[in-house]
C-alpha cells in the first residue's frame, strides 16, 4: 500500500531518487522530478555553486558529474519533522559523495521533485576539529621540548608569510575575510588575512558615527562563535568592530593589520600568485596558491565628477568619509543621494541641529526596519525563529533552497502586503515628494540587494524627517557643484556648507583591476548580480550570483563578500571549495561562470 | 485512581507541596517530605545559600522566611521529563516568589520528598535585556543629540569611579570577578572591577608556561558567552588570558587594569565602603555600597618559612612566581610540594631537560584526568552530554541539587571505580614511593576541593614520570635550606640550583585582613570548606561553603571565586542578592553564617 503521509511521501521519493543517483541512472533519476523543477547545488556535485532549472540542465548536470561524484546514502535527517504546507512537501535529507558528507532540503509537489537542494557539509577524512573531535589544547603525557600553544603561535606568526607561504591570502579583513579565514584555519588551510587598517573592525568603526547594523542580530552571527543573547538586535558600529576584533584573536587567524595590498600578478607556471603587500611599511612578496578579494562591496567609493567640485569652498566627501554630524549644527547640508547612507547621515545631521536636505537623484525603495522584522526576516531570522528550534544553520539552508528563479515571485506578495501594513507611511513619503519604488517587479528589498546591491532604504526613522518636512528633499540631477553649493537640473541652486557624496561604491570587479590588472579583471567580468535584466542586473540569467564564493574565469582567483548572513553561510562552501584544492581531491567544475558583462 | 508513574508522582507530590507552601500550612509541607531529607534553597527562600537537613531545620526555615517568601505556581518543568532511576523520581519545577522566578529539582524515594532545591533565576521586574528583551542598539525614530553607543560608553567610562559612584566593587578581576561583574553588568547594578595586573588575563599569563586547565572546557564556560565548539578541551592558559580580555570587552565591563586596592573601611553610617586604590600611579577613593573579594583561591601564596632560606645562593621562589623551564637545562630543580603545580611545574621542568626532585611533604590524592572525564565528569560536563541536552545551565542545576550532606557518600563509589579502572597506575606510583591518598574517607578529588581546596594533583603525565623515575620522588619535611640545596627531616640533603615552593596558597580571609583589618577578616571567619571534621576543614558542620557568594558577618562585603564551574553558577546567585538590595527589595537573611574559626 501506498505511504501517502507526508513522511512517506518525501521518503519515497528520496530513496528513489538516492537509488538512480546511486545506481547511476539519469533518465531514473529525472523521472523523479516535476515537469518544473530546480536542483540547486552548493559544491556537492558541481563543485560550483549552481543553479540547474528544469530537466534538461539536471540532466547535462548529471551527465557530467554524476559518475565523478559517486552520490549516496541518502536518508531523511532524524529529528527533522516532514511538513506538508500547500500541497509541498518539504524534508530535510543527508548524503554523502565520495568525498564529502553533504545536506540537503527536498520540496515534492504533485508532479514530483519541485526543489532540490545539495550542500556539501564536510570534506571525508578532513572534518573541523570541534565538538568530540576539539582540539586537547593541553599536552597530555611525557615529551622533551613541546612547545606551549603560546610559543606554537608565536612561531607561526614569525614564519607564516616569511619562511613558510600561505596556501590562501584574503585581501580584506572585514566581517567576510574575517569568517572565512576562521572556516580556513578549522580546515588547516594556512592563510593570512591581509587588511589595510590599524586593528580588526577598523572598517565600521571609520564609518559615520550613528551607523548600526541594518539587518538584526539573528541574521548577523559570525561562524562558529554567534553573539551571546545579550546582544543589541542592531549592533552599533563600534561595537561590532569590537567583537571582529576578538574574534580575529580567539579564532587564531593570521590577520595583518595596517597592510595593503599593492599589487599581484598569477605566475601561471609555478601556480602561484606574487602579491606584494606594503605592512607597516615593510614590502613583503606573498606567494599564496589562491588568492580571495574579500574587499566588501562598499569598499570602492563611487565619487561622482560633477562639474566644479574643485571651487567648492566648504567640506565635500564621500559618504565613506563622512566623520559624523558633531561640527554642523545651524549649518547647511547637502546630502547627494537617497540610499541607507545617505538617510543615516542626513538624519544624524538633523540631530545635530544642521539644516539638511537630501537630493534624490533616482527612485529608492524604502521598507521599514521594524516591518521588515516583523514581515520578511520573522520566519528565519528572528528570536521567535530561534525558540523555534531554527537555529542558524538551519536557517542559512532554508534559505539557501529556494532557487533565485523563484525568488522574486515570493517577494513580491511579501511587499504587497508590506506596502498594505506601512500604506499611510507610504503615501506620507510620497506627498512629501519622495520619489519611490519597489523594484522594477514589485519584489522589494531583498531581490534589489541581490540583483544590484544598492536602490534601497532601510527606515530607522529619517523618513518621518522626510515626511515631516525636517529634511527637506529636492528630486532632480546635479548639474554642476558651485562655490557655495550645488545646482540642479531643476534650475534650482542649493547653497551648502557640507555636500555628503552619498553615491555608493563600485563593483569588487575594480578592486581586481586595481590590485592585478584591467585584462584580469575583464577575464572575470561582472561581479555580483543575479542576470536578472532589471535595472543594473543586465542579462542573461545567470540563476546565482555572478562570480561570488566559486570559481571564476581566472584561476585561483576568487570573490567573497555580501551581508553578514551570506558571508557566513558560503564562506563554507569557498572554505570546502578551498580545502578540497590544498588536499589534491579533485574538483571538477562544471558549468564555469560565462562572462557576459564586464565589472 | 491514583497515578503511579513518575510523572503522576511528582506532580502530586510538587502541587501538595506547593499547595502547603502558597497556603503557608507548614506542618502540610513537611508531611510531603521523607524522614530523611535535604531543602537546598540558593536566595529563593532565604536569602542566603542553605541547606536545611531533615524536617526540623526545614521547619525552621519555614517558620522564619514562609510568610515573607510568598511563594507559587509550582509547577512542573514543560520539556523535562521525570526520570525515575533506582527507586528515585526526580523533576524539574518551576514557581514563583514575591520578587522572583525560580526554578528547581524534586527528588522523591517511597517516604517522599527527599532532596528539593529552590534557587532564584530572576528578579520580578527586574529582568535580564536578552532573547526578546536584548536592547535595540541603534536607535530607532528621531531625536536631537542622540550620544551613540560608542559614546555612550566613553561618557560612562570617564564618570563611574569620579563623578558617579559604584554600587559595587569587585576586587580581583579573573574569571571570577569577570563573570560577576557581567551578571552585574545586565542587571544594571553599577560595577566596577580592579585588577592589579595590565591586562584582563594577565593572572593566567603570569603562570608557568606549560600550565593549562585542570577541567574541561564544558565545565569552565562563562555566563552568557560560551565556549565555541572549536575550542581545545582543557585551555592553555594564555588563550584563557586572550578569552578573558576579550569577554572584558565584548560584555562592557567597567574594568580598571593596573589598580591595585590599597585599603577599605566601611562606614556604617553612609552605609558604604571607602576603598582607596591606586589606578595606574593615580590614588582614587571609591565608595561603593558593596565589596566583593573575587581575589581567588590561589592569590595569596603561601611562602614556607624553612631556615636558611636567605642563604640559598640558587633560584628560590613560590610557584605563583615560576617563569616555566626554559633556563633549567642540566640544572638541578627541586620542587617542594605534590599538588597540581608541583607536578605541572616538575614535568614541564623535566620536559626541558632539567634534573628534577619533587619533595612530598604529605599525602596527595592523583587522579587521571582521562579517567576523571570519563567516570566523573562525563554525565554532567562533557560532548556527551551537550549532545543529551544537558546545557550547562542544566548541569549546574544537577550539581546544585545534590546536597553537600550527601555528596562524599556519593563520590565513595566512584572513587573506589576509579581506583579499580586505574589499578596499575595506582600502583605503580606507591611503588615509586609515592604516599596516596583518596581523602579522609575515599571520598577523592572534588570533596578534597570543596572540604580544603587542596591536597591533589589531576594527573596529565606528571605521575608517569615519577613512577619511571624521570622525575626523582623523596618523601620527607623541609627542615632547613643550606646554601646548595635543601635538607630533609630523613637526614638527606639534596643539592639544587633552583628551588620551587609549591606550597600553596593563603585563605581569601587573609586577603580580607591585608585589605580591611584583621578584625574585619576575624569576624568574617573561615572562608571555604563545609565543616566536614577532615583534614583541613575543622567542624562544625556547615552544609555549605563557609562564606562563598552570600552575606558574611561583615555587612556588605562579600566572597566570590572557586573553579571557572562555581564562579559561573554562583555569580548568578551573587547578583541577584546585590541587585535587590540595590532595587530596596527586602531581603531577609536566614541563617546567617556562624563563625567557628578564623580565617
Amino acid at each position: 500500500m501506498l505511504d501517502t503521509t507526508p513522511e512517506g511521501r518525501a521518503a519515497a521519493a528520496l530513496q528513489a531518487l538516492g537509488d538512480a543517483l546511486e545506481g547511476g541512472d539519469i533518465d531514473a533519476a529525472l523521472a523523479r522530478f516535476a515537469t518544473d523543477c530546480y536542483w540547486r547545488d552548493l559544491v556537492s556535485f558541481t563543485w560550483n555553486l549552481r543553479t540547474m532549472e528544469g530537466k534538461a540542465q539536471i540532466r547535462d548536470m548529471l551527465e557530467s558529474c554524476l559518475a565523478d561524484t559517486a552520490p549516496a546514502g541518502f536518508a531523511l535527517l532524524p529529528g527533522e519533522p516532514v511538513t506538508e504546507e500547500e500541497g509541498i512537501v518539504t524534508a530535510w535529507f543527508s548524503f554523502e559523495t565520495g568525498v564529502a558528507r553533504g545536506s540537503g532540503i527536498l520540496r515534492l509537489n504533485d508532479g514530483g521533485i519541485w526543489t532540490l537542494l545539495t550542500t556539501m557539509a564536510e570534506l571525508k577524512g578532513h572534518e573541523e576539529p570541534q565538538g568530540f573531535a576539539r582540539p586537547l589544547g593541553a599536552k597530555h603525557g611525557q615529551g622533551r621540548h613541546r612547545p606551549s600553544w603560546k610559543e606554537e603561535r608565536e612561531a607561526e606568526a614569525r614564519s607564516l608569510g616569511y619562511s613558510t607561504q600561505p596556501y590562501v591570502v584574503i585581501v580584506g579583513g572585514g566581517q567576510g575575510g574575517i569568517g572565512l579565514g576562521a572556516r580556513l584555519r578549522q580546515l588547516g588551510v594556512p592563510t593570512i588575512i591581509v587588511e589595510k587598517n590599524a586593528r580588526a573592525g577598523d572598517s565600521w568603526r571609520n564609518r559615520y558615527k550613528s551607523l548600526c547594523l541594518h539587518d538584526p542580530v539573528w541574521y548577523d552571527h559570525m561562524p562558529y562563535l554567534p553573539f551571546p543573547p545579550t546582544w543589541p538586535v542592531f549592533s552599533p558600529k563600534d561595537k561590532l568592530g569590537d567583537w571582529l576584533e576578538m574574534y580575529v584573536k580567539v579564532m587564531e587567524l593570521t590577520y595583518w593589520t595596517g597592510t595593503a595590498a599593492r599589487s599581484a600578478r598569477y605566475d601561471a607556471a609555478a601556480k602561484e600568485w606574487l602579491l606584494t603587500v606594503d605592512r607597516d611599511g615593510e614590502e613583503v612578496v606573498l606567494r599564496p596558491k589562491h588568492l580571495v578579494l574579500a574587499t566588501g562591496m562598499s569598499a570602492k567609493p563611487n565619487l561622482p565628477d560633477f562639474p566644479g567640485m574643485d571651487r567648492f569652498r566648504g567640506d565635500q566627501h564621500h559618504s565613506s568619509q563622512h566623520p559624523g554630524p558633531d561640527s554642523w549644527a545651524g549649518k547647511r547640508a547637502v546630502i547627494v543621494g537617497s540610499n541607507n547612507s545617505a538617510h543615516d547621515i542626513a538624519a544624524a545631521l538633523w540631530e545635530a541641529e544642521a539644516e539638511v536636505t537630501m537630493v534624490q537623484r533616482s527612485s529608492t525603495h524604502v521598507a521599514r526596519s521594524e516591518t521588515l522584522m516583523d514581515l520578511a526576516m520573522g520566519p528565519l531570522y528572528s528570536e521567535q525563529a530561534v525558540r523555534d528550534g531554527i537555529t542558524t544553520d538551519k536557517a542559512d539552508l532554508i534559505f539557501a533552497s529556494i532557487p533565485y528563479r523563484l525568488m522574486a515571485g515570493f517577494q513580491i506578495p511579501l511587499y504587497e502586503q508590506i506596502r498594505e501594513h506601512d500604506r499611510s507611511f507610504y503615501e506620507g513619503l510620497e506627498r512629501a515628494g519622495f520619489w519611490l519604488d519597489f523594484g522594477d517587479d514589485g519584489s522589494g528589498l531583498m531581490m534589489k540587494y541581490l540583483r544590484r546591491g544598492s536602490g534601497y532604504y532601510i527606515d530607522v526613522g529619517a523618513s518621518q524627517l522626510i515626511i515631516d518636512g525636517e529634511i527637506a528633499l529636492r528630486r532632480g540631477q546635479v548639474t554642476e557643484v558651485t562655490e557655495d553649493g550645488l545646482r540642479l537640473d531643476t534650475g534650482e541652486e542649493l547653497p551648502a556648507d557640507l555636500i555628503v557624496y552619498a553615491t555608493g561604491y563600485g563593483s569588487m570587479n575594480g578592486w581586481a583591476a586595481d590590485l592585478i590588472s584591467q585584462e584580469v579583471a575583464d577575464r572575470v567580468g561582472k561581479v555580483w548580480g543575479l542576470g536578472s535584466g532589471t535595472t543594473k542586473d543586465p542579462g542573461p540569467w545567470e540563476g546565482e550570483p555572478r562570480n561570488m564564493w566559486k570559481p571564476t574565469q581566472v584561476e585561483a582567483l576568487w570573490f567573497h563578500g555580501g551581508n553578514l548572513h551570506q558571508s557566513r553561510h558560503y564562506s563554507q562552501c569557498l572554505a570546502l571549495q578551498l580545502k578540497a584544492r590544498m588536499e589534491g581531491i579533485p574538483t571538477p567544475v562544471y558549468g564555469l561562470q560565462e562572462v557576459h558583462h564586464k565589472g
